[in-house]
């Protein structure tokens, strides 16, 4: 059986997670939405994904046509031959879209600009795959909380518990972003602690966990400036805690130092040489020679690509609401070779 | 026959030539260079390129294979098993690499960063492919300059003179770069006129013209602000321009305003969106709505990706200097055709 | 006499001017208005300048009191104790404040905010003060006019006639201002030609003139690229170019080189040496090897402080509709004077 | 008795020192010196400070007359008049100054570029005034650890013990530098916990931190994001924190919210409005709604201003050293009502 997967706001996010979606071999784009014909529908009928309005209303879907576009109807027409809808559209309209796919009949994924409260259920493939198999609906948390879980995760399963502290420094516009700024400073959340952190104990309450977040003027990665507290006895070792990350899917760890990865520049220009499309880097980016054990701390920095760490992990939720697959370890790697086929990478 | 390709200096520009090189079905990358084993090998081990280093010391050489990985020898070595070399070493190496590319029998191609009398010859596909048939060797033009030269060369060979003067908004820095500034000012190029207008004169030297320069602080993209005046009767119109430009390769067109693309930004994250590894876009971007004629001036911008624009012209320029196809536009489309079927474009 | 004047908008431009205003011995600030009780009131009562209300609204006016400011009522109060007014209210409203200020028999003076249309009269010092000796109101010119008139008038004066063409590369937002991007772009402005250069004839309609405009990451200046063509037999060399524009009131002429001015972070640098307030640099600077003349054209790049360059001119402007000073350079001479005393500078 | 103060190296901190010192009415600039005659040595003449060169060397010497400068000869000259000297050159060049200043019988005061083990002694005015009176020479902490210490030491004393985590989000490149990146990018610091953070302790021993530190591209200030554990029993409040702060010298606090101080870029635009010259914040600037009690912990923000902070210190560690003046807070306030005066403000 093909999962039919729709897509639900073909934009930063969709557009990615249909690309990965459409790399497995156990699921299919049976379509994607837009609001209206404008740019990135081009890029839908490049890639072969079946066009639908956002919306029920005719005169808005006939607009497709008239703009030279295919299209297959509204968004009931598309839920009525989907099996799961992941949407990916714009933060705080969850709540009412739930409502339409329930009465649909279909599952459904939102995404980390919802709420927890919204959907009573959140996901990351490492944390709690087996508690979202079968379920409903659920919600993949956002860029940070994800790059959070891939790192705390195994560090709390190898030492029973941990407190956090997580600085945030926050790239403050998408790459394809003219208009935000800053262009010269930094502006720190002032709602202190903030809400990124805790959110990770949505997907492992476990985690006892606090952050602070600034924006910066930058546009290519999040950075985290992370202490952890571990249990007396732990037992840890700097070496042992790479040892951990290197087991750990969806992690990458290599080198600064002079000649090595200096900044979230060459972080990306490393994801670029990878050969993804949009020169994604899916993997938490953690420096092994930015880690540090010493008593019971632990001292790391991770990057990560605020617009493509989640992508992988949307086709796990969907293994796991469809119960195909309940080892969160056999779907990451079955979701990964698939991805990494899809962009030509041996 | 296939033309056997050495890319001595595998970085920014080498790794992308070698990719559009390797993409052509009349020409195979026999081997590329490395000072010395670093991160770029592990690139081209991954894209089964065969190494060599860029000196012939044995103890050079030896140490990539100390670091584990395979090397085929010195330039010398690589030399001689190819038909022709890409130099994409740093600028100003050239006089001295020239030397032994002659000696070693095989052509030549050096990069915009040398200077025209260097070699004494220069290349850019629209400019001047027949002038470069069989030569021994050649200079492909900087990004700026093949950027220029794409967009003047057919007004002036549909006006038969131009005059103009190009100001250039430079990025100060490349994506990968994190040493570079400035973070917050614009530096101008105080030699006034600017070197890199005239550039474009050694390819073809009937466009009289002359540039201004700043850098800024971005990454992805120069831009050019242009105005040329056209002779008296031109008979040139907007759309006859627009016209123009739709007909040359390696240009696109597209719309800015409210929706469209609105700086280069969105231009880059265009680029991504066609898929093309790096993000690259080998085109000129000109924004249809901000070209006008009026009265004897025409006013335009365009928009070069300094990371990629010249990699197609360095296919070109091979099939020029081996003589193995002589007309540009045929040999354009043999390059292009190639390279998005590599990238996985229909 | 003292001219009475009034600051209508206490913003970036308002405290600037009712700083240069005090510093003068024929004028004085009798009131600057807010449009509610905010953070620029406290700057106005450590300053000691009275505040008034944007508004005549009876509620709005009590806010201040409300909040702890004292507050001298609202702008038809303040209208009725001015002889002048100078508008720095954010664009496009000067149409519907230009009748209040008739109504109260005040003269006025608009910001390059305001078309020249709603006006019908502009000024910068050194282009056209004569022509405002006694008028009703005029417009001061933007940041960029005034600073393309300061360089240009003094070669059409000795030239009789020149031929412009002008990029701008400007700072997309203010150093205060944290909210507007691009943080890694660069913005064309699709008009072309743009209207920036343009506006230089509604103060000196003799100069023909074209511009482009970007808009790049930077807050700090605004830079110009300048092409001038002389007329056949012009007589002017590099050197005396140079002279003019030494002569010239409220033009800078700087070292770049090695370890002189790089960029606008040096020249700002310097400025903030020199010790005015808010760090401003009224006068245009010009960098004297980054000026050539050669057959028929000149070629220079000048720096525009935003924020501040038309400071001096607005003082300027209100001798002139005052009639109290018929000679630009006395009125020039006199205003910078006291601005520099007035900061401390010998 | 006026104490003759010597400044080695009139750059971005000896050009704000010698500024500070000449405001205060028991101290005196008796000299400055440069390398060689450039840029600074116009506003040290505009300043009227007397010039000396950094070395004896006769040749370097008379290079100042060459250029047009009065030069009082070598540093020795300026060291024989001198009472105590400020060393505001480069870092790591302290160790053989220090050996000078002692051979000539003059005080000394490092900044903080060079390492406590360097003079054995550190300060900050609230946080060791009184452990260096008298003492031969000091070093002025950085301006990150000034800016800790500020906040720190009230809690501290408040509360008998606390344990710090801070990280620290540094400004990549002062405002007059246009040479050092990223434009584009985080580069974290990879040694952690960073050397920053610990450097508080060489002045107060008792404060239990540690640090790690990001750059990030912007020229303006640093910010902190500071995690701070009270000891049981605390019985501190959000509340009485504040108190402690709004009674603390050189802390400011204010507002962000929808209309304050939203960024760093505001933080700076309010110093500007200040009136000091340069723009400089001697104060550490605090968001009041950035500041949270909870359990044992206290979360806030600080920015500093990396240029000027420690300004007023080198002031007030002449005093210490001379004797004059033994209690930090007395100090303290006669520094600041004099910088105040200086600056033209009430």
């Amino acid at each position: 059986m093909t999962v039919k997967v729709a897509i639900n706001g073909y934009g930063t996010i969709g557009k990615r997670v249909a690309d990965a979606v459409a790399a497995q071999d156990d699921m299919e784009v049976i379509g994607v939405t837009k609001t209206r014909p404008s740019f990135g529908c081009d890029l839908a009928v490049r890639k072969g994904y079946p066009l639908y309005c956002t919306y029920d209303d005719p005169e808005r879907i006939s607009a497709f046509a008239d703009a030279g576009y295919a299209c297959g109807g509204g968004i009931s027409d598309l839920l009525a031959v989907a099996d799961v809808v992941v949407d990916c559209s714009p933060g705080k309209v969850g709540a009412s879209n739930m409502e339409r796919y329930k009465a649909a009949g279909v599952k459904w994924i939102f995404q980390g600009g919802e709420k927890h409260a919204t959907t009573g259920r959140s996901y990351t493939s490492c944390a709690n795959h087996a508690d979202n198999l079968g379920a409903e609906g659920t919600r993949v948390v956002s860029c940070n909380t994800t790059g959070l879980s891939r790192t705390l995760v195994p560090l709390l399963e190898a030492c029973g518990s941990i407190s956090v502290e997580c600085t945030m420094i926050r790239r403050a516009a998408d790459p394809g972003d003219s208009k935000k700024g800053p262009i010269n400073a930094i502006t720190p959340v002032l709602k202190v602690p903030s809400h990124h952190g805790p959110d990770v104990m949505t997907v492992r309450p476990d985690i006892d966990i606090t952050s602070m977040a600034v924006a910066v003027p930058t546009t290519i990665m999040h950075m985290h400036a992370i202490v952890v507290t571990l249990p007396d006895g732990h037992g840890m070792t700097t070496s042992s805690v790479l040892d951990l990350w290197r087991q750990q899917p969806r992690v990458v760890l290599m080198h600064g130092g002079d000649t090595g990865i200096t900044s979230t520049a060459e972080v990306m220009e490393f994801a670029r040489d990878i050969g993804r499309t949009w020169g994604d880097l899916h993997e938490i980016f953690v420096w092994e020679d930015g880690v540090k054990v010493e008593g019971n701390k632990v001292w790391y920095f991770q990057a990560i690509h605020q617009e493509s760490d989640v992508v992988p992990e949307n086709v796990d939720a969907i293994r796991a609401l469809m119960g195909t697959e309940s080892d969160w370890r056999a779907s990451v790697a079955r979701t990964d070779a698939a991805i990494a086929v899809f962009n030509g990478l041996a």
